[in-house]
């Protein structure tokens, strides 16, 4: 254990720019509690999911969203410094097009305390996060949201947002660098809203939304940002949840979302990396390592050039290793 | 029928910029009639598809392209005002790379009536648009061709086509607001010709144009026009016809292009919405306009917020609803 | 077969821009061969695969580069001149983001001949495209590469080369235009970089690239390059090499990577054309030789309007053709 963190530590130190995603935070499973349940909210401290989402959008009600926006300020504040199962609490506001995104911040900037990340439901075009950013600023203040550990997390939903997310993805990159607010670390793939969208109907079999998925993960991926896969419908069929949580991890998603706590352990196994995944990250780690000690120049290892892109890979993935195992002890 | 349709009435004058797609034009099933033969233009006025072709390119011989021009020509005069059984009736003219779009258009303009549509094959880039729209102003004169009812339907059929499309389309649209020239309303994918610049050989399995297919379908409804599949070629195989039709609509296709007017059936009753699609939609427009009466503010319906993509969507499926059933009734 | 030569040189001849591409090089099979063995590298001449890569990068251990870069210079005078089975052999250098690309190729320019093709793994931008023109025009100088029958093939490896794929090729075929340097002939797509940059799992069912590698297919056919297939790993499973070799024909693959003699002949037997295509490419090729003594117009050939992309896959397909043909006889 300890040798293998201190490779990373090695890996981190040695590599510049590796350094900055050193904090992995593991996602394989994303969780919703509608913030309009003070009951729910409650419980949030006892979620073995990766991720919880406290929810202002799609699971509030319109007539509920200010107990829900007020609800939630206090749960941040509650929450703070609190044991918890979950590696990350996230709040995530309304949507640019509702309109009520600023009445949300209004209300959850009231709250001492920043959750581990700011979740945005249907981000549709790069102007959408001009008024974000923007929108931080003014009800959060910039000094609060500057240089802070909070992360970003956001969600394409829309045929518009995935032929755009490229630029989206950098947008999102840029105005952090320029601004120094909250890095976005994650997208989600909000599958329901982009067959809506696009007048697509789920089918068993799935085949209907494959291009969107793998064009989805591409994005993610080209930018080093965690791809979270669509929510399964079905909460009794337990071998359809793993069949398509297994699909997903194959074909190069980080996470999947979960609309009931049942659904999570066996979304959580089935995205923890294979056996030979971690070894592979271990010991490439260990030689990276060797290779830095030894000076510089190209680092090959297991016959094949060893890049950027790869070496975060291979922390990432000791990292959530790690964190799941020390999870487990508590 | 009465109260759902005046519900769509309210939906239009109360939600701005929805009003401009009112006229819903269904396409569940486009027929090609080829202009050379005058004996099958005769016909059009009782063809039930619900899109009538009238053929100038791949359908005509380059021989007969000057007889095919005049015949369609006097169609549009003589069908004007008729009864007909189609929904549109359009006409396709040759591609600006073939040269002949000049002729077919001088000889088209002489007639006193317009087409329903002015249908364009083998649209390869914005360029290729700005010819087009120069080529109508120059044959029609601006007058006939401005704030026309006629609308536009292109095809999309190579791969270079495939990759510039949401330039394709935001260019198409935008020549409509700056000139008042037809509107864009549908795009066609013309997978043969497709398959044919890519190399591809089409499989029964009929994998081998699904990231086309895909990636057309959200190119489309990214800007809100319908997407129509390809052709079905085997004319015998009806239950292939149907699995195939059905797999385009749970794609997001609203319709299909057919070669023989015994698919058209088959392709008509797939693309028709479920019922539960009909009572979402009702249901979505009754309670629209129920929150437009008691004020302002975000309007949400069965858990979703309701944005504009989806208003329309509800509005296209109540007006095709209702187009076909008042045609089976005449 | 001199009748049809005839026609190819009177398309060739008549239809001024397709003449640039007569000369078209097969690629069925790719096969790589490390140029740090001496051994291996002696029986290139009497390699039966379409291409013969010799390999600097992946296939090299760091510490071999040296010795690599010496066998492959050497290699090139020695083949000057000497009989061989393949149409092509090429030397594939390392990547710009490894750094060793300028050492390469100062040992290449050694040489007194040029390999039949420069290969380029890895191309990651635009950016990387200029470095490259720049570096060869550093280490051979421009006369040396200029308006060479040297063509140039790259490799595709991550999502962000993928995405920005379009751009990639217009610049590297630009490139040629405004330099005279080698010309972009074929891409290759690097499936096992590809997943491993997404973080995917190659599945048996192999649907987790279908949209990496059918996107892959529509930006070389749009740019009108040559479309290489992924490897296939199982050597010893020969009906899943053909199954796999077969679908990536169907989808517009013109050639397959190989990692071994043994599997060049499945692959090349599989990327042959059809009967029925080359009899379509043959029956063109004399119809228009027709349509051109008749004079101008547009072309029409079994009811399709023939344009330029047309004509170029007809000319490749009789070209393969024969020199597949030609080799036979050797």
């Amino acid at each position: 254990m300890r040798s293998s963190l201190s490779s990373v530590r090695q890996l981190s130190s040695a590599f510049q720019g590796v350094k900055e995603s050193a904090r992995y935070v593991p996602r394989r499973a994303l969780l919703y509690v509608p913030a309009s349940s003070e009951k729910m909210l409650a419980k949030v401290p006892s979620i073995h999911a990766d991720s919880v989402v406290i929810e202002l959008e799609d699971g509030v009600a319109i007539a509920a969203k200010d107990t829900a926006r007020k609800n939630a300020a206090a749960a941040l504040d509650k929450l703070a410094g609190q044991p918890r199962k979950a590696f990350e609490i996230g709040v995530r506001v309304n949507s640019v097009s509702s309109g009520m995104m600023e009445d949300d911040l209004r209300v959850l900037a009231r709250a001492q305390n920043l959750p581990d990340a700011f979740m945005i439901p249907k981000v549709d075009s790069p102007e959408d996060l001009a008024y974000i950013f923007d929108t931080f600023k003014k009800e959060y203040t910039p000094s609060r949201v500057t240089d802070t550990k909070t992360r970003m997390v956001m969600w394409i939903e829309s045929a518009r947002a995935l032929l755009d997310m490229p630029r989206i993805v950098s947008t999102a990159l840029n105005l952090h660098k320029s601004t120094g607010f909250f890095k976005l670390d994650a997208v989600v793939f909000g599958s329901d809203d982009y067959c809506a969208d696009i007048g697509a109907t789920r089918t068993s079999e799935g085949l209907e939304n494959l291009y969107a998925r793998q064009r989805f993960v591409a994005c993610c991926k080209a930018f080093q940002v965690q791809a979270i896969d669509s929510v399964y419908i079905d909460l009794k069929d337990e071998e359809g949840l793993r069949k398509y949580s297994e699909q997903g991890r194959n074909w190069g998603f980080t996470g999947k979302q979960t609309i009931h706590p049942s659904q999570v352990p066996i979304v959580q196994s089935s995205f923890l990396p294979s056996t030979e995944r971690i070894e592979w990250a271990r010991e490439l780690a260990e030689a990276y390592g060797e290779h830095q000690k030894e000076g510089k120049g190209a680092f090959s290892f297991r016959g094949q050039m060893i890049d950027r892109p790869l070496l975060l890979q291979a922390m990432n993935i000791i990292q959530l290793d790690e964190a799941v195992k020390e999870a487990g002890k508590q």
